[in-house]
């Protein structure tokens, strides 16, 4: 695999959209937490500003990786959620989630999501998968 | 899994760590390109400065991701490489190139890599961790 050029690098091509914490931090929200409105990312805990996070759901709106509706039960709000292209981001944030699992055991992952992992990774990711597309796609 | 405290969340220990396109970058030339000496990062085409790409190798060494020892061919330089628990990020490095190869049709991941990708992931990890290990734990 070559990577001669900044855009030829399937890693870099990945990176110019993920190498920043919060964009990853949003995915994670939607993909892990089953957070969807703008005021649950913001509270989720990690204090992103209002700002960033516009921003941030505005470019993984542009890329495709996000797309949002009207809310069911407020029409005046929306919804976020993954697209297909974003689903497919999950295998990195499961990998990512057992990285800080392993080496920081002060992290709040439970034992059983560890086991999980260890044991039924791919049946982990599509059942996460499977979660988000049916909140995603139901009438 | 909860995430209420910035530092609890597994996914955000990593990012504090990996939430970086430059980190990232480094530690994809270690474990795919076999490049090891300072001037083979800098040179590596992405156009890293040399003082951001002095200050990743020491935050990496620190956080016992990277190590380095004398140039056995140049006692006067220093090689770096993978620590285990450096190497335990390729899993996460690999889903980033699946995922930019897949999305972009452009990048430069040839068909090859991306069929044992989808036929064998394990075994391309494996393949890449044992690789790295050899060339580090040589004589």
């Amino acid at each position: 695999m070559s990577c001669d050029r900044r855009s030829a690098c399937p890693i870099s091509v990945a990176l110019d959209l993920l190498g920043d914490r919060w964009t990853l931090l949003v995915i994670r929200d939607l993909a892990f937490f089953e957070r969807s409105r703008f005021s649950e990312f913001r509270d989720a805990g990690e204090g992103i500003a209002t700002n960033v996070l516009s921003d941030r759901l505005k470019r993984l709106t542009e890329q495709a990786i996000v797309t949002s509706r009207p809310d069911p039960t407020d029409g005046r709000r929306v919804r976020y959620h993954l697209t297909d292209k974003g689903l497919a981001l999950i295998p990195i944030l499961v990998e990512m989630a057992a990285w800080g699992a392993r080496f920081d055991p002060d992290t709040a992952a439970p034992k059983e999501w560890t086991r999980r992992y260890l044991q039924d990774r791919q049946g982990l990711i599509d059942e996460l998968v499977d979660r988000h597309r049916q909140a995603r796609d139901a009438p």
